[in-house]
């Protein structure tokens, strides 16, 4: 590339220079920004001890809280204290962790307008930030080579049309020759394909456990579980409509097929796409609750493909379907697999079912492990458990 | 895939109705919804007319005021009506196009909590709608083939550090074989590698535009101009920091050179991963603002590189700089190149630059065509400059 070498310093210099006319689109922008929401100060404010403070310009408001899964209520709101306008909370120090906020505002829950850091659950955006020093520096970006994140479409026969889904590819994926192994890794009732990838922090824990050598580099594929849906809200033909968590659709088999039905489809499109190892040892299969629930049906299904199963939050048999399902599951054992791992929290409101699910699979020798873990049926929790999980794949 | 075919739709059917145990998520989740700021209304509403409708729920406000790209005077507020505690504002009937709002409570400026459909500019989110049945439908999501967007990293040895960069392949890309052309698209000051996919609405133009016949299949290359940063806030080892407009920054070399010194860096990447024509005829450049600037100096800096250049919403060469300039636009034009389009919007408040830029390019002959918009300085047109600049391309 000999012609790039012949760079005009000068003229380079002169040219910068001009650029700073262009500024003039940072004026207009800033005069209009108090009207769109900028505001001159820092929240949250993250303090050398690990506590935060948070702030919120209203001066006209009556009331401001403050509303977030650090808080030891959840559902609690502690109230913010103004001064000048400014309503102000400072927490106490905070453990690792990526956690969620909102304020509420006369009663009325908004946005940080100067936190631009959010995740969408369903329909409600909520701010997020990163306490590190532990766990939380699993889920920052850090300085170590960055696989490469893909949203594509691929074509499912069995459902009859084209779906979105996110493809994790680790850092050297495209530089080499080998062949990876596969996470399919399912989302919960309510999310879609990007549900990983950003409540999940999937793209920078893989990238961190991959480089520190505690996770074998794999391609992570995050599908859409919910078979009547393309993609997304807001990534199909369907457009920006309001999400909502549709509880008639959770046990719809439309348009053609279930989920588990339709898994073959991505299965098949990974193998003709991407490099990757096309035998049960480089197959892995985990989910967070409905996908947990998808991991379980989808491997004893097919009950010689995946080595690997993670049941994160999730896992049981009806009574009414026992007899074939317990047939599925002792097809699946004698097949042989290399880890069934479960994991659940203390306070997890499907605690109960999965520990009825144990007691079968215990009926059956059916080998597990299993985890049980602080806490619900959260986030935090499906992160932690995809730190766990990862590390014991492939090896 | 024969062992595919055995699916034991009994059991299918029992742990599909076994998954609506998983709906307590639900439950649990809808009881915070209020706290999270979900509300059972619809905001905002697109009427078949395309009027549309804004609501929102404060019923302790005393004013509620919504500001939008779409009012006459965008830096205008109109006071919306309250009844029962829902602020109401209906607006006239509006030409096709997508459009930006917020609302402004009690002087506040908040989120629409009923849309999750926003955009970030530099430190603002700023909620946005499409009214279809026009220019608009090109940045809808259509029932088309549709490419794949990939985040990347890439290496630059001019500036010293990894750098991210996206990246739109056409639907086919992976599994033809032929080769196809790059179009390099630049954002302006204050964005970076997220802007034109996200504010720009790229992918969806560039579906929609393929699929139509109009655009020829080309890859997209959207990279970060800002010499000093590896990625879009938030993307980088920086963490979750407040983005800001830095004025010190823009005419700034640091860390090791500017963006038209590094962006042979680029063309080697993608170069050597993707399947493109390397060569002038297989290559166009294009940028909006300081990207736009960046096109005109990265085109004539290595004036033998591009055969289609677009410069939208800016232009121009300094006093100082000027012999040196005219020479390396000499050397382009001596060259030879198939497009050098400039377009700029009659208010934008670089006209008067752009009306001088194009006087010197008159002055040394040099071709080019020039297209004059209505309004300003705004993505409005930079989406519409897109979609009339691709058609030209490669052809």
């Amino acid at each position: 590339m000999g012609r790039w070498v012949n760079i005009q310093h000068y003229i380079m210099k002169r040219l910068i220079l001009l650029s700073a006319l262009l500024l003039g689109l940072s004026f207009s922008t800033f005069a209009q920004q108090a009207l769109w929401g900028g505001q001159n100060i820092i929240s949250p404010e993250i303090r050398p001890d690990n506590s935060v403070t948070f702030r919120y310009i209203a001066p006209k408001a009556r009331t401001v809280q403050l509303t977030g899964d650090f808080l030891t209520n959840t559902s609690m709101c502690v109230d913010m204290v103004e001064k000048d306008g400014i309503w102000e909370y400072t927490t106490e120090p905070l453990p690792s962790e990526l956690y969620c906020y909102a304020f509420v505002v006369d009663g009325v829950s908004v946005r940080d307008p100067n936190n631009v850091y959010m995740i969408r659950d369903v329909a409600s955006i909520t701010n997020i930030f990163i306490i590190g020093n532990g766990q939380g520096d699993k889920y920052k970006v850090q300085d170590v080579p960055h696989g490469s994140v893909t949203r594509r479409w691929y074509n499912s026969p069995v459902l009859g049309f084209d779906r979105r889904i996110t493809i994790y590819t680790p850092a050297g994926y495209e530089k080499g020759k080998e062949k990876y192994p596969v996470l399919y890794l399912l989302h919960g009732a309510g999310g879609d394909e990007e549900a990983w990838i950003v409540f999940g922090r999937t793209a920078q824990i893989m990238d961190n456990l991959i480089a520190s050598g505690e996770v074998k580099p794999m391609i992570v594929v995050m599908t859409n579980g919910n078979p009547w849906q393309q993609g997304a809200p807001g990534e199909t033909k369907e457009g920006f409509y309001k999400p909502s968590f549709r509880m008639d659709r959770l046990s719809s088999t439309e348009p053609k097929g279930t989920f588990v039905e339709a898994f073959p489809d991505v299965i098949s499109f990974v193998e003709s796409n991407y490099r990757v190892i096309k035998k049960k040892s480089g197959r892995a299969i985990a989910g967070l609750s409905m996908g947990g629930y998808h991991s379980q049906s989808i491997s004893m299904t097919y009950p010689n493909t995946f080595d690997y199963v993670g049941i994160f939050s999730a896992g049981g048999i009806s009574d009414e379907g026992k007899d074939k399902a317990i047939a599925l599951l002792e097809k699946q054992r004698d097949n042989g697999l290399k880890l069934y791992w479960i994991a659940c929290g203390k306070t997890d409101f499907l605690y109960e079912g999965v520990t009825n699910y144990r007691k079968q699979l215990d009926e059956i020798h059916f080998p597990y492990i299993y985890r049980e873990s602080e806490g619900g049926h959260i986030w935090r929790n499906w992160r932690i458990y995809l730190c766990e999980f990862t590390p014991m794949l492939f090896k």
